[in-house]
């Protein structure tokens, strides 16, 4: 067994925080202090600004423009240490959080910060087929098939094959789905239909099937009725109370459907990582951990959990929802609460406070739900917009997405329409089946 | 034989341009005008930049800043249509380009611009530990190795591995070689240090390999002495008359140095595109076709080729070199030699014009050979900086650049720090031996 280097005991209380997502993050920053010495460990060297994720996917935003290092975000803290790296178990007896090299990373307190990934129910055949949105590079392999199945059409000299290329249906009408699909009829319709010669893409279909009753659930009714005649006006074809039962390579079936689609999106459920596995806990159906009030685990004092890996009761009873307002104010509450309990003192229970629900429809049309105050349309959007260009870290990339934006909203023009990850073999059975497609292409264009 | 949809055969001279690169796309923006159907056949859905590509792989630019999608390029030419496909072959007795998938591509005068890849000089085996830089994806490629060994040096516990780690080598110093070494020594030494706890990033090697006497051998023998000291000056260290014989997982051996390193990036050579062997024609050891005083291939009156893929003798007798000006004088001059045939007009033999070389150094640094007029230093980087942004494409683009050159050059902060395409297993045998590892990591952070 192999050590870090920079955990040898020093004497100091030692906190190990597993995931920079917002929640993780925003517990490291307000550990700002602590008398400890803090290790945050995320997979990816990068803090992802997912609420905007749906944008790198249909080509408005680059990668690095919602996406910072996680060192750098942290380099003025010298009492954290960042490593890169895979959780793969905790060894609670030893009190160690195991990495994937076999690495052991001791902890006097560990906060697990670990996020969801997509759940298919069961159906987890289906990815291939449908990929999910939860990492920069779901987002660029989304962006590519989007890009290529019209490239496709585009050569297509079978009028069957061309539709289903011009087919695009997204699973899930939550605010991911309902971005998703009104960004990409305002493509089709708006961006692209000058550019191709043989197909015209304002004929493209984007279907939106949901099996609940409404699209955005979790809005008011009123504005579940806006942003679903909306997306009708933008050309988006709304589905609901039809739960898909197949995706494969000819497309999608829900009900007595069968859909010829190229390209699928699964935007319709998620997964806790596995934290309840490492600690051998009990785990709701979505693999959320149970917490207490303390957000610690129960029988283990010395590990909270906190984001879309946990499943915690909002004080009207409801659900956190797995937003990024949510894990934030989990992770201010861990870092309050591990500072108190060094004091010798008991931290209050957590309470979530509810603060609104927002989504893009699309490029001029947005809805907010604030509880009492209730917005959409052009407002709402522009709220939207300063919203996010408000919650993104640092200076360049807030001019850089308004820089985006600004030509999206002027011009009708995507910054980022890049297909890379994939040779262009457009008929290539890898890309039909979502494999991988080998990574390089050698030599000459 | 499936042909394409739109190029039944309406009566008028079909013109087929093959690679979207500097010479194709001017050939293609010059054909404006002129009494035929165009069509531009590339293998990736973006023009590329090239100049800045070493920029993408050092982490200071995205990847959108520097591609355009090329349909976009041309929307507003309607007598151009853009495919995206792989070349496969010609067929010269039937007048086709062959594709991907086996549809044919009609033509009466086809312009070959399909570029060149990297050369190993027979030891293709070297390519997993020593990638090259000539596509977004490899610039990415880059970029991943480059920061996952700062990453795994943060991990590691063996002191000789993390020196490994900490090695950087180039081999090659050309333009390209002398950008990237420059580029790394310096993040190493003012974009990184505040970002780790257990290694100094500036203790970094940076090593330059070169098999000839001086850098920038088609600089003047002034600019490679100065860009020289100011490479080691950045902390770059150069060994000149050093042919390398072997790279592996360990490291690169050059002379009787075998040096263990876990980041290699060839810059050494280049390869012409198969485009002899699809046409069955001579070509040197690089792989480059020989053409006529008019570009058009010998035998082939009706086919042109340009650019990398080709070797022309400039006037002073030297070949014409593999920049983009001299791509862009050939596409220029082919599509006026194309314009002169279809009028009865017997075009003049090309004449390349060399107008200069251009590398920059250092942040501030760079050098600038006009023959007559020589530049270094300061004010070379200004004019270096100035005519990059000047030649590229589009007003968003130009702001984002200058926005990141900004943020590097006052902050030493670079906007695209992004570990990508790859998951962050530090010790996945994969990533040591340079395949490639999946794609997408499932579900939890």
């Amino acid at each position: 067994m192999t050590s870090v280097p920079h955990v040898a005991d020093t004497g100091a209380h030692r906190i190990v925080v597993v995931g920079a997502g917002f929640g993780g993050l925003e517990a490291v920053y307000r550990l700002r202090g602590v008398d400890a010495v803090t290790t945050l460990v995320d997979q990816r060297n990068h803090h992802l600004f997912q609420p905007l994720l749906y944008q790198v996917a249909t080509a408005s935003l680059a990668t690095s423009e919602i996406a910072w290092p996680i060192r750098y975000l942290l380099r003025g803290r010298k009492d954290v240490t960042t490593l890169l790296g895979t959780v793969t178990g905790v060894d609670v007896a030893a009190k160690c959080v195991r990495l994937d090299d076999g690495q052991m990373l001791p902890y006097d307190t560990l906060v697990l910060a670990t996020g969801a990934g997509h759940a298919y129910f069961g159906h987890d055949e289906w990815e291939p087929f449908a990929p999910g949105l939860k990492t920069l590079e779901d987002a660029t392999t989304i962006r590519r098939r989007i890009l290529t199945a019209f490239e496709r059409a585009e050569r297509a000299d079978d009028p069957a094959e061309q539709a289903a290329l011009l087919t695009f249906v997204i699973i899930g009408a939550g605010p991911t789905g309902v971005e998703l699909a009104g960004t990409i009829a305002e493509m089709a319709r708006t961006t692209l239909p000058d550019d191709f010669r043989n197909i015209d893409t304002r004929k493209a279909r984007v279907m939106l099937v949901e099996a609940g009753q409404r699209v955005l659930a979790n809005f008011s009714e009123e504005l579940s009725a806006y942003a679903h005649r909306s997306l009708e006006k933008l050309g988006v074809e709304v589905a609901l109370g039809h739960a898909v039962s197949d995706c494969n390579v000819d497309g999608v079936v829900y009900g007595d459907t069968h859909l010829p689609a190229r390209t699928i999106i699964w935007a319709a459920g998620v997964r806790a990582s596995p934290a309840a596995e490492w600690l051998g806990v009990a785990a709701d159906r979505a693999g959320r951990l149970q917490v207490n009030a303390d957000l610690t685990v129960p029988d283990h004092p010395d590990i909270f959990a906190i984001g879309d890996t946990v499943s915690i009761a909002a004080p009207d009873g409801s659900l956190v929802p797995g937003i990024a307002p949510a894990a934030k104010q989990e992770g201010r509450y861990v870092a309050n609460a591990i500072k108190q309990r060094l004091r010798g003192e008991t931290p209050a229970p957590f309470r979530y406070r509810h603060d609104g629900s927002l989504a893009q429809i699309g490029k001029h049309l947005a809805v907010i739900d604030f509880g009492r105050f209730r917005l959409r349309g052009a407002l709402a959007w522009w709220i939207w917009g300063i919203a996010h260009i408000y919650f993104l870290i640092g200076l360049r990339n807030r001019l850089a997405v308004a820089l985006n934006w600004l030509w999206i909203h002027t011009l009708d023009q995507r910054g980022a329409r890049l297909i890379t990850q994939g040779r262009a073999v457009l008929d290539d059975p890898a890309v039909r089946t979502g494999e991988t497609v080998p990574q390089r292409l050698k030599s000459a264009r």
